[in-house]
Formats: C-alpha cells, structure tokens, sequence
C-alpha cells in the first residue's frame, strides 16, 4: 500500500526555494505538463478544469456587460502589424513567424498573433461605418504566441490563453468609461472568484501597452512578496482608428475616428492562483474556481467495509448534482496517502467516511484552507457543505487581504525604500514624481518597478510629496514592487 | 425609410447559383467575413454565437461520456509529425510553417497543428504508465490550420475552430467500442441539436484519416444535393502508441503498447447548418442552436405607438430569462425591412406586435420554416412558444430527412450511376466490390467518391451484388456522392 507521506515530500518547502516549490506543484497536482516545444505547455485536465471554470464565470460577466464573443484570424499579416509604431516596436522582438505554408514560401510572412489588435482593426475599419455600429463590443477566447525566453508554466510561456476584448466607441470619455468598467469587472471577478486581493491603478508611460494611451491594470500580492499583473485594461485613444482607418458618419453628419479600448485576462490567473493560495502541502483552490469542491474518502477497514462503501455512494449521489464531487474509492492506497494527494490538489473540503462516522450518523469535514475538522451530522450536511465553502473562500480571500496588507509597507526615503525591496518585499509605497528618468533608476538600482498608480487615493489629505528618488519633483503615492 | 425588398435582392437564388447563395448568405446574415489572411476568416458574433451552442451541447455529451477537456500546445516540432508515416504523408503538403521565432532563425521547424496526434501521443507516452491509468480520455477544443488552396467560409478555411477527443486504452476492442461511442453521440447531436439527418458509417481505405486503422463518419446531404462529412472517429489501432512508445504495464504486469481512438467535429458544421436548411431568404436555424430564437417586431403605426412599445418591452422582459430573445425598436427601419433582415438571419420565430394584435390581445407569430402565421393569446404564450419552437426544429429534421430519402436512389448499372449523379446529384447507392482501383475509376469518371460503407444494412437480406464498376466483384451496397 502507498504511504502517507511520500506524496507531500517531492515538492520543496516554500521558504526553502519558492521558485522551486511552484514548478514542483505545478506538476505534482497535475495542473501541467512540459511540452517538446520550447516555452510551451500541456495544461492537463485539472488544470484546464480551473481555466474552464474561470472561462464560464468572467466569461458571464463580459456577456453581462453588453459584449458578444466572436473569433479571429490567428495569423496577422507582417505589414498590419507593423502599421502602429508603438505597437510594432513593442511585439516586434518577440513574435514566431510563419514563413511557409502548403510547400511553398509565403509572400508575405505571418505573424501568429501576440495579441489581435491589428487583426480586428482591418476588420472593424469595414463594420464600422456609422454612429449605429457603435459602441462595438466584442471579446474573443483564444490562444495567442509570444516567443518568451524565460518561460514558467502558467505564468510566462510562448503560447498562452487569454481573453480579449474589443471595443469601439464614438466619444473618448465612451471609450475611457469602458475601460475602467472592464477594469473594474475584472477586480470584482478576481476577488469574488479566484479569492485575490487587488490593487487597480494605471500604469506608468513606461509600463503601457504598446500602442495604448492609457493602460490601467489590477496588481495582485505572491505570497513571495512579488507582484503579479493580473489583469490590464487599455484605453487606445484614437491609435489605432487612425492607422487602420475606422471612421464613422456620427449624428452631426461629420466623418470622425472613433477611439477603442482593449482588454485581456489570461491563464497567468491560474498561476496567481497557486501562488497567493498555495502553501507546504500544495494548492488551495478557491471553492468556487476549484475543479473538485469536495472529496469523499471511505475510511476502509475490516469492519463495516460495506456499510463505509455503501454511505459514501449515497453521499456521492446525494450532491452529485450541486456540488462538484470526486469521491476516491480506490484500493492500493491508505488514507493518508488520498489526503496528501487531494491535498496538493486544493481540494477545498475533504469528506471522511469510517465506521466510527457511520456509528455517529455523519461524517468528519477537514477544511483545506485551516486543516480544521468537524464532525457534521447526516441531517445538516445540505447546509452545512455549501456553508463550510462559502466560509473557505472567504477565509481564502481575508487571509490573502491581511497578508497583503503585513506586506504593504511606505518607504519614506530611498535607503529605507532598498531595505523593504530587499529584505521585506511585497509592496513598497513611494512618492514619485511622475519622471521616467526617476523610474528607471529605481528599476535599476532595486528591480522594482511601479506596480501602478492607484485609482483609490492612498493617505487621505496628504496627496502629494517629495520623489522618492530625486527628492526634487513632487507627486502622489505609488505602489512598487519586485514582479513577475 | 429603408424599403422592404432590397435585402433579399441581394442574395443570389439557390436556384441560379448553390455557390453563390452560399456565399451571399454567409456575408449577408454577419456569419463571417473575410480576413486580409489567404484563406481565413473573421468569425461574427452572430456565426460564433452558432458555435458557442455547438460547443455547449455537444461538450456537455464529451462530458457525460466520461472526457475531460484539456489544451496542448498549437506548435508541433517537424520531426514529431514525421514519426507516423502515413500520417506525415497526409498532412505535410498542407502544414503552415513557422521557421522565425523572437528575431532568430528556428533550430527546428515548427508546424502549426493541423490535427494533435503527434504532440498529444508525445504527452500520452509519458502520462501512461499503467493499466490504472487507462481508459485516458481527453478533449480538446482549439483551432487548427491545414494550409488550402481552395477555400470557403466554414467548410475549408485554413485555420478553423474544431474539438478533437484523443482517447488511450488497453484492449483493441474497448478501442474500437470508444470509435462507435463517439460515432454515435455526434450522430445523436447532429440530428437532435443541428436538425440534420446523417448517415452513419466507414470510410475507405482510400478516405480513411492518414495514420488511423479505421475511421468511421457521420454524412449529411446539401440542399444541392452533394454530401458533406459532418464528423469523424477514427480507431487510431496501435500505429501512434508504437511510433510514439505509448506503453503500459498490464494487470498481467506485462508491458504492452496501447490502443488509440480521435474524433473531431469543426466549424464546417455551421456550413451544414446552412445549406442543408436555408433558402432563398436566407438562413433557417434550428431554435437549439438559433442564437436568437424569437425576435419581437412592434408594428409602430401612429396609432397606439406607446402602448405596442410597452407590450412589446413587456414580451421581451417576460421570456428574456427562457428564450433567446431579441426585441428590434430601431426607427427608421420598416417593418418588412426588419422581416426581411431577421428571415435572412434565420431566427425560427418572429413575434409581430401590432396595434391590433393590442385590440384582440394576443401576437401574431410567423415561423420562419414554413412562413405560417398563427395568432397566440397572450395568455397562451408560456405553453405556445416552447411548443412552437420544438415543432420547428423537427419540421426542419423531416424537411432535410424527406429531401435526402427523396435524393437517395440506387443505381443498378454504371449507366444508371453516371446519370444519377450528373442529373439528378444526391447519395447514390450501390454495389461495390471494395477494390481500391473500382473506387477511383468511379470518382474519375463521374467525381463521385465513397462516402461511407454504412452501418446499417440498406436492403434487407439482399446484401451483396456484382460490383456497379467491374461487374466481376461482389460487395455490399455503399452510399456514393459528390461531395464538399
């Protein structure tokens, strides 16, 4: 029989090498597999099981919100892409290149695309005619390539999936309402789904997408103490309507560019995930993004084998229709063996059924957020199931939000800003004096970078101050961080 | 105003040209558009939303039967592809190449997946180690790209949408079983969801997948009379598992290679959708997977303009939480205008309010299959509109079953044959002695080729005859055709 502990021994300690102890997870509670191309992964079925879930519930959300999915080309002609010059300077150097198709040398190589502006672009310059096409709102799921040299499986790899949306607009305030209301979607979804504390704020000249006006993102807290882009959302001004050409008749009669937004989560969300929930024994999925809700394990000794059985079927199919369920019935491996593997898999709340359970008319719930046991009679397990989860997603987000608070510290000079990056991590707040010049050195001499400017002020009265690094220009607060 | 007839002039008749209507159609109800990419297209939110419900019903069976969705990289090294003969054979003359990748030339060439045997094998041979671990079962949906000259939206595109299952197992016969299973739950969807009678059935020798042992399709007849292969399973036999060392330790502890099936269904079943039930007004969706099922038109005269607005809105509230709805209030649209526009988008119902549907309280509602307008009682709304709906999706299912029993002929000589699918098209049946140099001489002379040796037997006890080509042979009776 495979025994207890083994399991949870391959995979590092998180304060011994949290790096290490990601990949060892990763693999351990089958969320991915290396695949033979360099920078790209094979997401396995639990693993995609959490990007289906994230798919149906933000996918809701986006739906909700006016816009219809649609799809693309995934190849994007090499002229389209250089058309914007911010945009092709900024995919240029890390895109793959389709130079041959059905035996012969292409004309004109193809770029697979690293995101679908370009593409949708040509297209919308031929839906958009009038002030009654707009506003356009339209989001695509797919998968999208950018040739990565230091890959790590979920959070950086050549190919990902991600959602996208695309919009059209007929006035720029239009256009920058919708992009803070999809940031804002997004920092609802992010919490209430996937349990995870963010911070949204925009992000610096230096740090926007290419070929945006103004990017906005929401920062989340690792529980290394490095932040993680979880989100963006990008107000295009009129860029992109410009080079491409998408004009529309507006009611005064005049021809007009239109402005556009754009917006993106991706599986990097699953790696988020892992990192602010996870600890020593493996993930801690959210219940409500957790591929398995529950499992129940049949305590199985000589006595009453049956009877242990036959209770954890009827229990299997008693919630079988409201829950998500696993329950683990094979032979070969001992209990111990099933916690520590359901374990590492997050499961969130773990069902044991044995004879003395049976002899006190319920069963022993352990919580995988706390390792909290409780005994819950027959009777009440109808409330008491979706009770014991709605309580682990909330202990999930509230332990996240307090860890980043410990970790949110104000630097009020350069030396005492180095100590936190080094020493402390997680956030850093500064004064910055909105020079890129002050950005870069800071980025140079810490690796940190600015997370982002908060949309919420951050100290009351006290807006603005001296530049954390020049001393000399003035501003507000912004978040800093070592990032993924 | 915009007048009634224009939209409907300017789709082509299927009568004067099948291939142009096609094309007219596609553009004109905002399925897709083409893309400045050779051969790809843009898929609109009207013909995605055909494709969400395809995905939603048909992964809801992928499901049930027991596979897990899962995402393999869209890149296959050269040299993978090239591990099953066969199968390089068949795929090589049509794979997009990608030969750059950030700035530098490619070590190794990367095809851009056309179907994911060779990387997901490559994955497989590493997840199977054991008896336990079989029956694996996975699914996939992604795109792929088979590089075609000839191409048309939704039937042959260079990149398309499909699932593809990939399943392992240890027996031939559980093997063989799965191919079946699966074979017949896309039978099952096509005909339940999409309304299209198929026939069920093997292919060649000559037709079958490139690498399988066999491979069975589901067929469907178009409107014009030529067959489309609406779905495939392929029993993969041993062939990948030895290329690629897929092997298991056997509950007799000996190691021995597995057995493989994949199956897939791509966007061409909207294509299908369109020509098997569209007219010369356009499209007619099966309400399972219309993405409006009843649009609600107000009649706006000057008379009672407030009070048809209202219950039009009031109508619209009432079923948005049970129909896909859509409610069109646009001014300067006539009524017939709007008839027009939702009749070329096939939506099944259409719910006219007008004033004197106000006076004798109740709707008039027209069906898109028959045009037949009856008038509901409002109170008669709940139970009518379910029950009208269910009767058009199987009046479409007769309708397509009638026209194929109708363009379904046997043909006793090659004569008869020759004449039968120059003039009169549709599946031919006859005897055919299962030479491989009878079945091409039949498609050179005539374009005819095999669709399927079907499952069913055709003619009750008379089941071999001389062979229609070589008169020598004897075989059984398969269905022939010319086909997309």
């Amino acid at each position: 029989m495979k025994g207890d502990q083994e399991f949870v021994k391959e995979v590092t300690s998180q304060m011994v090498d949290f790096s290490q102890w990601y990949l060892d997870v990763v693999l351990k509670a089958e969320l991915m597999d290396y695949a033979p191309v360099k920078g790209c992964m094979a997401i396995r079925p639990y693993g995609y099981a959490i990007w289906e879930h994230i798919q149906q519930l933000l996918g809701e959300r986006i739906k909700a919100t006016g816009h219809k999915n649609a799809y693309f080309p995934l190849f994007i002609p090499q002229s389209l892409l250089q058309k914007e010059a911010d945009h092709v300077e900024g995919f240029a150097p890390e895109v793959a290149l389709v130079t041959r198709g059905g035996g012969e040398e292409l004309a004109e190589k193809l770029v697979v695309r690293p995101t679908s502006e370009a593409i949708i672009c040509s297209m919308y310059a031929k839906w958009v005619q009038s002030w009654r096409d707009l506003p356009l709102l339209i989001n695509q799921w797919c998968n999208v390539v950018r040739w990565e040299k230091n890959t790590r499986p979920f959070l950086r790899t050549s190919e990902f999936l991600w959602q996208e949306g695309h919009t059209v607009h007929a006035t720029e305030a239009e256009a920058e309402e919708e992009t803070l209301k999809m940031l804002g979607v997004y920092r609802e979804f992010v919490e209430n789904e996937l349990a995870i504390p963010v911070i949204a704020g925009r992000k610096t000249e230096k740090e926007k997408f290419a070929g945006a006006l103004r990017t906005y993102s929401i920062e989340a807290l690792m529980s290394d103490g490095r932040a993680l882009q979880a989100g963006t959302s990008h107000n295009l001004g009129q860029h992109f309507a410009r080079v491409f050409g998408i004009q529309f008749q507006d009611r005064d009669d005049e021809l007009k560019y239109a402005w556009q937004t754009s917006w993106g989560v991706s599986t990097r969300l699953i790696g988020a995930l892992i990192m602010v929930h996870g600890d020593d024994r493996g993930l801690r999925m959210p219940p409500r993004v957790a591929p398995v809700q529950v499992v129940i394990i049949p305590i199985i000794m000589k006595k009453k084998r049956e009877e242990v059985l036959a209770k954890a079927r009827e229990l299997m199919q008693r919630f079988a229709g409201t829950l998500r369920l696993e329950l683990d019935e094979r032979e070969g491996y001992s209990p111990g063996w099933k916690f520590n593997e359901w374990e590492m898999k997050g499961v969130p709340l773990r069902l044991e059924v044995g004879p003395r359970d049976l002899e006190n008319g319920g069963v022993t719930a352990v919580r995988r957020d706390t390792g909290e046991k409780s005994f819950v009679p027959e009777t009440e397990l109808e409330q008491c199931l979706p009770m014991l989860l709605r309580e682990i997603q909330e202990g999930l987000f509230q332990q996240a939000l307090r860890f980043r608070r410990e970790n949110t510290r104000y630097a009020e000079n350069f030396g005492q800003f180095k100590e936190i990056v080094v020493e402390q991590k997680g956030f850093v707040l500064a004064h910055w004096c909105g020079e890129a010049g002050c950005e870069e050195r800071i980025k140079e001499e810490t690796k940190a970078t600015i997370r982002c400017l908060p949309l919420e002020e951050m100290d009351g009265g006290k807006v603005e101050g001296p530049c954390i690094c020049c001393l000399k220009g003035r501003g507000k607060i912004v978040y800093f961080a070592r990032a993924y």
